[in-house]
């Protein structure tokens, strides 16, 4: 108990301060985040004793980075070369959409350069392994990249938007824990997540949708309805991205994705509703107008 | 042999007719090359006997096909949207990034679907799934787009380039076929393809770049030095697209992807070099200024 307040701590001070910095901090810490957590899905998809293992994961985690690297050079850049500055003409939507555009056109190029590096390891599965690899790169890399989007419009980096997420889904991931506790009778999903109830799940909603309304006059940034499309699409969104980690942990029978946080699991168990928020929150945020 | 030559026929007169009629039969043509190739990949990494295959194998389709239609529809509407008619001030690398961003953009957010439809399948091995899913769409959707992109320079249909592309691919595998026949000795990969040689390449590369400098005359559309370029490209990475598909063909222990050819095995077999070409012929014209 000690143990997990103790990292919980840590862990808390360490988000806040990389955060709240600035963008080079910002993206320092999602990209270390990115690389643990690539770490350890490789790590539970090349399974211990399998041929080339730490190559592959290593590889695997490359894939997924290589979209975060390459848009954090963009970004730091300070638009240049982006349309913001050269063309002002360009919408928000355009430029978001001009960025995803350079990220994934160098991540293609990557992607395909992953193929002719298969031809010379003698892999018996090479379908399986490039399977592998891309699956790093849409379950963590493209969520980080979504999360910079979002927290980046117009070039100019807005802390608040980052912490407001991350606060949500904490607050959802609570009040689901505390009310699915007290009075959850109905499963909701049994077969991959047994402890999961639908009082909870609409407990954890309920307290998003509270705590996002508070956030527009906290923090601002977003309207009040904005905010309150963030709250749902965290009670739901992030409610499923939880049970895709467990459907992927347990297809080979694991429990816990690491054992970096003492008493928390691993990077993935703790960001898995965040990675699958992210693109989601993005999207609907920029259709009402963010 | 003679079976050979009908199913040659009918095949040229398809492809002659789909590339120079217009711009929708363009896309329909590809569209239906990229869909049966999808088919017979996805054939290939769902094993027969394995639970839900044709189910899995429509998603996989379905994953490969998504940016293809979606792009296919964004240039229909001849540039509505796009920012060539709108933002003149974009350079044509930054309006292909855009378009670029449109189609992976729409595509990340069906990608992290899947993995959402996966919690709905009783499915022993999810990550393998989206796996292969991945896979298409990377092999067989993104070359794809790729070829919309050389093809459509400023929203413009130009037919001369794909059929370009295409005969020079001819020329190198004919040349290649030729003179590895006669001449070759030294194997250029006995673990992948036990037939080709190193001469047979090189051969098949100075077929590939002397036809490029007659296209250069006969076709124009690229100045000559971009011919060269795009015949060293099909020269050196078709031959590595063509151990590719072997590859991922000898994972599964198959020599050919399909019979829908009869004596010219499948579609795959047969644009297995091309969609490896075309990513990287895009990149490198484009690159020389084209």
């Amino acid at each position: 108990m000690k143990q997990r307040a103790i990292t919980a701590f840590i862990f808390a001070g360490i988000m806040l301060g990389g955060i709240y910095w600035n963008i080079l901090s910002f993206q320092v810490l999602f990209t270390v985040i990115a690389a643990g957590a690539l770490w350890e899905l490789t790590g539970i998809l090349f399974r211990p004793g399998s041929a080339w293992r730490t190559g592959r994961r290593l590889i695997g985690c490359l894939t997924g980075l290589f979209p975060v690297i390459w848009m954090g050079i963009w970004l730091l850049q300070d638009g240049a070369g982006l349309p913001e500055t050269g063309h002002t003409g360009l919408s928000s939507w355009q430029a978001d959409t001009f960025h995803l555009g350079l990220v994934f056109g160098g991540t293609a190029f990557f992607i395909l350069c992953l193929f002719l590096i298969e031809l010379f390891i003698p892999d018996p599965t090479p379908a399986e392994t490039i399977g592998h690899y891309l699956l790093g790169l849409f379950y963590i890399g493209i969520p980080i990249i979504a999360l910079f989007e979002l927290a980046t419009p117009g070039s100019v980096y807005l802390p608040h938007r980052v912490f407001g997420l991350i606060w949500l889904i904490w607050t959802n991931d609570t009040f689901a824990y505390l009310i699915g506790s007290q009075l959850g009778r109905t499963k909701l999903f049994e077969r991959i997540s047994p402890k999961k109830t639908w009082e909870g799940t609409f407990g954890g909603m309920a307290g998003a949708m509270l705590m996002a309304w508070g956030l527009s006059f906290w923090l601002g940034e977003y309207t009040p309805v904005q905010w309150l499309a963030l709250g749902a699409i965290v009670g739901v969104i992030g409610t499923l991205g939880d049970l895709v980690e467990s459907m992927l942990k347990r297809s080979v029978g694991i429990k816990d994705s690491g054992t970096i946080m003492p008493g928390h699991g691993g990077l993935l168990d703790r960001f898995d509703s965040f990675l699958f928020v992210a693109p989601f929150a993005w999207l609907v945020v920029k259709m009402l107008g963010g």
